[in-house]
C-alpha cells in the first residue's frame, strides 16, 4: 500500500467505531497526511481535517476506510466518497468484512483509473485446521474483559518496549488495524471458523526458544457475539502469558446494552483454564487498564488498587508504559 | 437437490471420514440407491457398491460427496469420478470446504451438460454478528467429549423421540451431513467467525414457549482445532438444557494423536460455565454413549454406571433411545 494515507472515518458515532483510524493515526502518525470526515461524525483523530481534493494536493496516495464497526458492513452513504478518492487517482484500503470490489461503483472507478483496491481483512493464504502441537519459541497475548479494551495498544506497547530491550519479538497482527499498522498479520475474525485456530498456528510459528511473538487478542471470551473468536485464537496462539486488559468506565459489553461487564477478577480462571488445553504452562503475567478517561489521580488509585488485589503488575500501556510486564515476561522466559 | 442420492466415499481412511455418507444412510435410506468407493476405501455405509453406469440406470439424480475430513478439502483423483457423475447426467452435492465449481474440469463439466452443483457448506445468506437475547422458546443443544462422538445422531434421535410423543420440535441443522438429512440448517463451521454465534441465533430464532430446537452440535470445548466454533454455537444456541455426547472407545482426540480424550466428569463444568453467558438456566439433562463398538453386556454396565455416577440419564440414541433424556426436557418446559 502507497503512503502517506487518508484515513476515512465516514459519520461513525463514536470513537470507538473509528478505532481503526486512531490505531493508525497514534501508531504511524508518519504515514498519514490527515483525516476526512463527514457530517455528523462523532470520532476525531486529531489529525488535519481535509477534503479529498485537499488530501490529493498534499500527496496523499491511498484513502483508508479507518472504521471498525460491528459486523464490518458499510454505509452505503460512503461510496461517493470512495469513488471519488478513486477518480482522484488515490487507492483505496478497508478493513471491512464487505469487499471493495463487490461495491458496483467502486469496482467499476477503481477499474477506470487503474487503482488498487486492497482488503486487508481478506488474505489468499490458505489455513489448515489446528493442530494444538506446542511449538518452540514464547508467545504473550492479550485478552479483554470486553471488546475494545486495548489489546492492541498493549501488545504494540510491549513489543516497543521489548525492542527498546533489545530482545527477539515480533507484533503479531489479529486485526485490521493491526495489520494497516504492522504490514502484516491475518484477521483472525474474517477468517472460515474451522480454521480460526490453524490461522492463529500459522501467524505464531515455531521460533527461538528466546523470542517472543506478542499476539493482538481479539473479542473477549465474555462477549456474546466473539467469544469463539477469542478462543480458537487462544488455543491457536498457546500463549505462555497472558495480560488481561480492561476498560474501567465501560458500562456494559461494546455493543449489547443488556449485558454487564464482568468483575476483573472472574476474568482469570476463565481464559487460564481455557487456555491450559494447548499450553498448561500458561499463567497471566499482568493487568493492562486504559486510564485516559480518568483523572490521573484516579487512574494511579485504579492500577495500585488492582496491583494490589491481584499481585499482578498493571500498567496503563500508554501512560505509564509497559515495564514491569516485560519485566515478568523476561523473568518468564529465563525460568 | 434431485432423488435419489448415490452416495461417493472415495477411498477414505476410516468409517468417520464417511460420516457424511453414514449420517445419510442411517437417517435417510430411502433417499439412496448405493454407495461409490474407490480402491482401498475403508468405510463402508452397507448400502449396495454401484459403479456410476449402474447407479445412473437405478436412475440415481444425484451424486452426494459424502465424506467429511478434517479441513474439508478434496484430493484431485477424486475429480475424474465427479466429472463422470455429471457427463452421466447426475447433479453433484458436496459438503466440503472447497467449492465444486471451483474445480475446473468439475465446472466445465457442470456447465457442458447443464448440470447442477450443490455446495451445502456454504450458504447465500448474510448473517449479524450475534446479539445475545434470550429468545421464547426452549433450547437443547448437543456438545461432545470430542469431535465425531454422536452429537447428530443423539440430536436426531431427540428430535425423533418428540415427534412420536407429538411435541413441537425442529431438528436444528450445523454441518453438512445434519443438512442433506433435513434438506435446511446452516454449515457453522463455515461461517466467518465474526459470525458463528450470530448465525447460530438465526438458525434457532424465537418460537413458540413449548417449542424445542434440537440443535446439533459441533467439534468440541477441548478439541484444540475446533473449540471456537463450539463456543460460538454455545452462546448463539443459547440452550436451556445440554446434552453430553461421548464415544468410550477412542484412544485421543480426533486427528490428534497427542491429546487425550477428557474424563467425562471433567466436561460438565467447562461447558455449563460457558453456556451461562446467553443462558444463566442451562443445565445439563443428559448423557449419550455411542456403545455400537462395545459388547451388549459392557454398553449395560457403562450406561448404568454413568447414570449413577453423574445422576442424569445416560442413553445409547441407537440403542436404547433416548426416551429418558426427552423426559428430562419435558419436566425441563413444564417446570
Amino acid at each position: 500500500m502507497e503512503r502517506p494515507y487518508l484515513l476515512f472515518l465516514g459519520d461513525v458515532g463514536d470513537q470507538l467505531a473509528a478505532k481503526t483510524a486512531h490505531g493508525i493515526a497514534d501508531w504511524r502518525p508518519q504515514w498519514c497526511v490527515g483525516q476526512l470526515r463527514l457530517p455528523g461524525c462523532k470520532a476525531d483523530t486529531g489529525l488535519a481535517d481535509l477534503t479529498l481534493e485537499e488530501a490529493a494536493a498534499r500527496g496523499a496516495k491511498t484513502l483508508i476506510v479507518a472504521v471498525a464497526n460491528s459486523g464490518g458492513s458499510m454505509p452505503e452513504h460512503w461510496t461517493d466518497t470512495i469513488v471519488r478518492a478513486l477518480d482522484l487517482g488515490m487507492d483505496v484500503a478497508s478493513g471491512l468484512h464487505v469487499r471493495l470490489g463487490r461495491l458496483p461503483a467502486v469496482a467499476a472507478a477503481a477499474a477506470k483509473g487503474g487503482r488498487k483496491l486492497f482488503d486487508v481483512r481478506y488474505t489468499d493464504q490458505t489455513f489448515n485446521t489446528g493442530k494444538g502441537f506446542k511449538r518452540a519459541g514464547m508467545r504473550c497475548l492479550t485478552v479483554g474483559t470486553d471488546c475494545s479494551v486495548g489489546k492492541k495498544y498493549t501488545a504494540l506497547a510491549i513489543t516497543k518496549e521489548m525492542e527498546k530491550r533489545g530482545l527477539k519479538v515480533d507484533f503479531r497482527a489479529t486485526g485490521q488495524t493491526g495489520i494497516f499498522i504492522s504490514e502484516r498479520g491475518v484477521a483472525i475474525d474474517a477468517v472460515v471458523s474451522d480454521f480460526i485456530s490453524g490461522a492463529a498456528e500459522w501467524l505464531t510459528p515455531e521460533n527461538d526458544p528466546d523470542h517472543w511473538d506478542i499476539v493482538e487478542g481479539q473479542g473477549s471470551l465474555f462477549h456474546a457475539a466473539f467469544a469463539g473468536v477469542t478462543l480458537g485464537l487462544l488455543h491457536g496462539a498457546q500463549p505462555d502469558a497472558l495480560v488481561l486488559c480492561h476498560e474501567p468506565t465501560r458500562k456494559h459489553m461494546r455493543g449489547l446494552p443488556h449485558a454487564p461487564i464482568p468483575d476483573l477478577k472472574d476474568c482469570f480462571q476463565p481464559y487460564q483454564s481455557m487456555a491450559t488445553l494447548t499450553n498448561p504452562e500458561c499463567r497471566f503475567v499482568g493487568v493492562s487498564i486504559d486510564t485516559h478517561l480518568l483523572s490521573p489521580s484516579a487512574a494511579e488509585r485504579l492500577l495500585k488498587s488492582v496491583e494490589d488485589r491481584f499481585g499482578l503488575p498493571c500498567v496503563d500501556p500508554l501512560a505509564t508504559g509497559t515495564g514491569p510486564i516485560v519485566d515478568a515476561l523476561e523473568k518468564l522466559c529465563a525460568s
